[in-house]
Formats: structure tokens, sequence, C-alpha cells
């Protein structure tokens, strides 16, 4: 039980961190922060919080955990004017796509890495947006990674576990470097290409006709090229040196898969395509074994309900 | 209204091919040719044609459409024991990927492209394969591309366009190095970066552990890399040049963003990643128009057998 939570940023992700906390009936009080005044207002309407404030110094008295779910490009500036208030004993977090520019701005910000700010990423979404798209239920079964520094108060990551777990979703620790190349990998750098793509076929083919004979393969392996352009530009600065060193090496790969074209080398593309395939059917299986585990959950919730 | 029909390999494109067409009454014979038994058995109890042959020369007596529906790779040896036949007026046609190597295959087996040779390319599939898994609506609202050559027999290119439509397909005409370059692009090319991603992650991480932190963007983007190995290792052999000319571009638009991220250039990624997910709509738009059209067919087919 914690008393008051305060919540920075009511987009999706602060909205349904809020919502999810408040019907938990884990913290007194939800306090949002937000500078748009037709957020603050929906976000009392809606439920999402309990108050909202315009002043973060004003949200932030009495504040037992703060979150920080504002773009990841506007963080150095919020951690500079947090850390200009005086926090008492209050657990810092944040819901960064990426983590070392987060650790790097709050060392710069306070002088040294605050010891109860425990930097975390919900790897969750939707492709609403906005505090009206608040979910209670948006992390149930996401992963939420937490990357704890050597000198982090293991209290605080036992508080800031706690509550995402109240969410339920599933919580993992990870160094930070290795956070950041995880989702370089397996996030960042899919964007890039499927973004690189589309815009290389668009650019080239005037009216767009090109995309006339595409199929439904195609559809799939771009569908996130119609993700949010803003926020995808706020990630790749943020992460930027871990997505050179995945593009680097896939760059790599690529040579040497297109060397194996040109020289018709059909026993080394037949061994990379059935090895992908393995790959891709491994973790086709995990998402099904995930979905599985939702209906199961939705199953339960509905017998709650009826009895 | 044609004779007899022989469809030479009875896989999901040939049996569907050959299931429609007999559906349709418009051809007298639909004759299949398969190497496999057990292909030809089943092809006979599930209707899909009237009856099989093992051998070539006996199915392609008296045929008036010889449709070629063998792997890509198989396309050269099948055209030089079809050259050693005497097939009459025959008109031949195919449902190749790549249609360059068919055409040079063609011309090298008859001595020079035969004027009543129509290449052809259903752009269409199923994740599911086999003469079992044969639809006689597998085509319907799919584009079909023919590449006839400037000696092309104008009336078997409409016999060939007459049956695709038969079949529901929407018929275009492109030039041959056209329809190379447009697959590599929107096809070969995707299906390269999903197989070369996913096996890039796969043989860095021993135990594929790095999956557990990808979500749902990841899936969409990989799908395609749990596609059949043989048919994409014959695909990228069969289109080497253009799948090379489509990669190298794309690689090259793929230096200027890397390049864009590293020097911090937020402009310039939110230009093209606008203009991506501006692409990335239309695109969206043209498959959901698709789809409309597909439920209005399917709900007009009700009332016919309702009626």
């Amino acid at each position: 039980m914690i008393g008051r939570l305060v919540v920075v940023g009511l987009g999706l992700i602060g909205g349904s961190f809020a919502k999810g906390l408040r019907e938990s009936g884990l913290c007194q009080e939800v306090v949002g922060v937000d500078l748009n005044p037709q957020s603050r207002r929906l976000a009392v309407e809606l439920g999402v919080v309990d108050r909202c404030e315009e002043d973060l110094a004003a949200a932030c008295q009495g504040a037992d955990v703060i979150q920080l779910a504002v773009p990841i490009l506007a963080m150095e500036k919020m951690l500079g004017l947090l850390a200009g208030l005086d926090l008492g004993q209050a657990i810092l977090t944040d819901v960064g796509s990426a983590k070392g520019n987060v650790v790097r701005a709050a060392g710069e910000a306070f002088g040294a890495m605050p010891a109860r700010f425990v930097p975390g990423h919900p790897i969750a979404g939707s492709e609403q947006s906005g505090v009206e798209a608040s979910n209670a239920r948006l992390f149930r079964r996401h992963k939420v990674i937490l990357t704890p520094l050597e000198g982090t108060d293991a209290d605080a990551v036992a508080t800031v576990d706690a509550l995402w777990r109240a969410l339920g979703a599933d919580v993992e620790q990870m160094d930070v470097g290795r956070h950041d190349e995880v989702l370089a990998a397996t996030s960042h750098l899919p964007h890039l290409l499927a973004f690189g793509l589309v815009d290389s076929l668009a650019k080239r083919n005037e009216n767009l006709e090109i995309f006339r004979y595409a199929a439904g393969g195609f559809r799939d392996f771009t569908r996130i090229a119609g993700s949010d352009p803003v926020m995808w530009h706020d990630i790749f600065l943020a992460n930027r040196d871990a997505v050179l060193r995945a593009l680097d090496t896939f760059r790599s790969d690529l040579d040497v898969l297109r060397d194996a074209v040109d020289a018709g080398d059909g026993h080394q593309l037949l061994d990379v395509f059935k090895r992908a395939q393995s790959a891709r059917e491994y973790f086709g299986r995990i998402l099904a074994r995930r979905a599985r585990k939702d209906t199961m959950n939705v199953n339960d919730d509905q017998k709650e309900a009826q009895s």
C-alpha cells in the first residue's frame, strides 16, 4: 500500500498506469500532471486519476512514487525540473523505450543517479493514443523491464515491481545496456527497416502504383511503418548508439546474404531460410502461449463478473 | 470454351487453377500431370481434375492449353521436355513468380520464344500447400500478371486472360522486366529482409531468449520469414538480377537513414517516417477496398445459394 502516486504525462501509457493502479486500490491517491488542460479534464472525468495538477511542484508534494510517462525526448527537461524540487523519500520511475539516455540524463540533472530512481520500460502499446485510450488492462501479460543500477535502492525496486505486477505485468530486470540492445534489435531496427522500405518504394514510384501489386505478406511486413512518426523519431534519437550497432550487425549479415544470392549459392540461402523459419516458428509459439493465457484470464474475469 | 486443359504440377496453385476451371464448365476436360502418385490420386478423388497422367507426352496429346505450375527451378527442365513433343496449336502458359528466367529458358528450349507461350504470374498463395489445399476461389480478386512479348500471339493471350478472369482474377499485362522489378521490390526483398533479420537475431542468441522480449509488431514484421524455405530459395535464384537491384537500391537508402540516425538529424528522420506512414496508409486503403469487395462477393454468393 502506498500513499500518493503521481503520474507525469497523461498519454496512453501514463493514463493506463494511473487508471489500473487507481482501480487496484493499492494507492490512497493518484494524481495526474499534464501540460494539456483537456487531458487533465478528461483524466478526472474518465476516472483515470483522483485529481490533476498543472504544476509539477504542486503535484509532487508528498508524493510516494512519481511515474514519468512523458515522451522520451522530454525526459531530460522533466528530470531537470524534478532535480530542483524537494522530493523527500519519493521513488522515481519512468516508462521510456530506451534506458541509457534516461539514466544519463538523470545523472546529469541530479549530479549523480538518484538511488531511488528505478528506470523501467513496459513493452506494450496500442494503435490508439491519448488519455481517452487509457486502459487499466493494457499491461496484462506484457513484459515490463526494470533496469536498476548497482546503487539503486532495493526497496524502491521492490515497490515499482509490485506496482507493475498489480497491473498483471510480467516484470523482469535487465542491465541498462542489454535492455537497449534487445529493444534495438527486436523493435527499433524492424521499425527502421519497415519505414525505410516503404519510403524507398514510395519515393521511386510517384503515383504509388507499385503498391497495387503488393500482396498480404507485404502488408504484414510494413504494418509497423504506419506507427506514429514523431514517437519513433524520438526513439531513434534516444537509443541512437544501440540502434546503430544493431543496424550495422544486420547490414553485414545482409551483405553475406546478398553475396549468396549473387553467387547463386543455393545451399547457403536454404540454410539461412530454414534457420529463420525455425526461429520464427519458435517465436510464434511464444506469442500463441501468451494469447492462450490471455484468453484464460478473460474467461476467469467473466466468471468473476458473473458470480 | 476450350477443349482440353492440361495442368502440369498439382500443387496449391496448379490444383486451384484446375479445380476452378473444372467447376467453371469452360473446359471440356481438365487433365492433371504430376510425378507424385498420391497427388494424382488425390486430384481425381477431390474433383480437382477429370483424370491424371503420369507421362507428360500422354497428357499433352490433344491439349488446347497447357498450364505449367511446377516449382520455378523445375521450369527449365519441363520446357526442355515440352520442346521435344508435338504440341500442335496448344497454348502454353505458366505461373512462375519470376518471368525473365522462364522466358529465357523457353527461348533456349524451343530455339526461340514460342508465339503461343503466354508467361503469367498469379499473385496469390496460402499458408497451406499441396493438391489437398486446392481452392477454386484462391485467385478471386487477386492480381494475375501476364507478360506477353512482342511476338506473342494475341489470341493466345486472350484465351489465357479469359481463363484467369473466369476464376475471378484481376488480369493485367506488364513488361517482363517491369514484372520482375515490381515483384522483387514488393515481395522478394521484404522476404529477404525478414528471413535475414530473424536469422541474424537467432544466430547471435543461442537459446533464442531475445524473442521473449519482442512484441506484436515484430510478429507482423517477421511473419513472412515463416514461409517455405525451399520455394523462396528457388525464387531468389530465379529472380536474382532484379532482387539484387532492389536490394542495392534499398541498401543505399538505408545508408542515408543510418547517417541521419548517426548525425541525430531529426528533421530527416521525421520526413522519411511521415512519407512512409502516408504511403503505408494508402496501401492499407487499397487492401481494405479489396477486402470489402470480397465480402460483397461472398454475400452475393450466399444470396445465389439461397435463391
